[in-house]
């Protein structure tokens, strides 16, 4: 079983995340792609369509985690200045490349490939394309910075050609326990005794309210599953016994 | 018409978020509370229930932001850490306060307000509390900062005693024009030529794809609602001459 801890950060780049206009939802499927590599979120972002900002995060994010992903910017028009940040943000140049017109021919006839769309071709130097089956504009790889579509289907289009790229860790497992009808308050003590219990076990509980009534989901997550099992079997014993003193 | 330009930072705080076990809302909810206010969303972070971080950030964006929106981390158990977090940010003390007890004993008998639950009292020093009618636990405001829940309806129940506490400033308008079966890239060159003529209007193309075929959604976004009217009948224009371009 590996130790090594793989981090990654995350990039959600558009104002119309921001506006309330979009709901994002770039950053679960990202997750849900990242858990089974090993590979663990620690912090995501959402910017404006801001050069500076958005350059000077991708550096700070670069060097704070194992890998980048940013979503959202690379399409046609005169507001998609993800290409340009990320260039900036690596004092690369950026140009339009013959690999990435390429791509675009597969889908647009040489009528239909006017300027706008050759911006999509404009890619930072040195960086590698990454296949987009859904619409053809690439995304790209600048060191260890995965640029992205923010339109969720070209976005996750896009992971299968990213997950041969990403060197895993440790695989972080999880184990969930519902206690429905507890009160979050009421398992707070028992929760805290359980988790320093066992080393390298991080609880959660996750309150919940419906028509039908209040519950909790506890979470517990770890990277060695014999653990877990013992920690999911107390987390069992501890709602039936909640339940009991509830009746 | 006001000029002044009124900002506002989120953070969604939890691991749940970045592991992609919750899908967050409550940023697009703030972001509807806030417009009508005339307040602009400018940055939104998602951080794990790290002390630290968490510290940190709150510092920074109270600096940075004219308001700032913190969701979850204000629950009874081990890992809600928001409010020494918030206090810390802050260089202030952090205590059980009495007026916060007082919330808790109109839901919890005697009996039921154990330990854990009193938690959920502690109140940086010199913060005012923001009314929870949806499970009493109260909310904060410590400066510019607004400390929530995370559960989206206990957030959402939270932010009528929020409201009179702000001093909005220039409402942001908008006017949406759909383009049914228009590409991106055909729209863009002429949507750059329309923001130019305008000052003070930003225009968005936002692109979807369904089974029933692409489209694209165009936004304008300014101050001045005269002048977005003219806007909204240059982009109808432009989508009736693509439209027939495209016969």
């Amino acid at each position: 079983m590996s130790a090594k801890i793989v981090t990654a950060g995350v990039l959600m780049i558009g104002d119309e995340l921001l506006s309330g206009r979009t709901q994002d939802t770039n950053l679960r499927t990202i997750a849900k792609f990242l858990e089974p590599l090993g590979v663990q979120i620690r912090e995501a972002r959402i910017l404006a369509d801001d050069a500076e900002t958005i350059s000077n995060t991708v550096r700070e994010f670069s060097d704070r985690f194992d890998y980048v992903f940013t979503t959202g910017g690379i399409g046609p028009t005169h507001d998609d200045i993800t290409a340009d940040a990320v260039a900036s943000a690596f004092g690369r140049g950026i140009s339009e490349r013959a690999d990435a017109i390429a791509e675009l021919k597969t889908r647009y006839q040489d009528g239909e490939l006017n300027a706008a769309r050759r911006r999509m071709a404009r890619i930072p130097d040195g960086a590698s394309l990454i296949k987009n089956p859904v619409s053809q504009a690439p995304g790209f790889q600048t060191e260890n910075v995965f640029t992205m579509a923010g339109v969720p289907q070209i976005m996750k289009g896009m992971l299968p050609d990213i997950e041969h790229r990403i060197e895993g860790g440790a695989k972080v497992y999880s184990r969930s326990v519902p206690a429905v009808g507890i009160g979050e308050g009421d398992a707070a003590a028992p929760l805290a005794e359980i988790e320093t219990k066992y080393e390298g076990v991080s609880l959660g509980s996750y309150p919940y309210f419906t028509d039908a009534g209040r519950g909790v989901n506890f979470v517990a997550r770890g990277r060695d599953e014999s653990v877990l099992d013992a920690v999911e079997h107390e987390l069992k014993d501890l709602v039936i016994e909640l339940s009991e003193e509830l009746k």
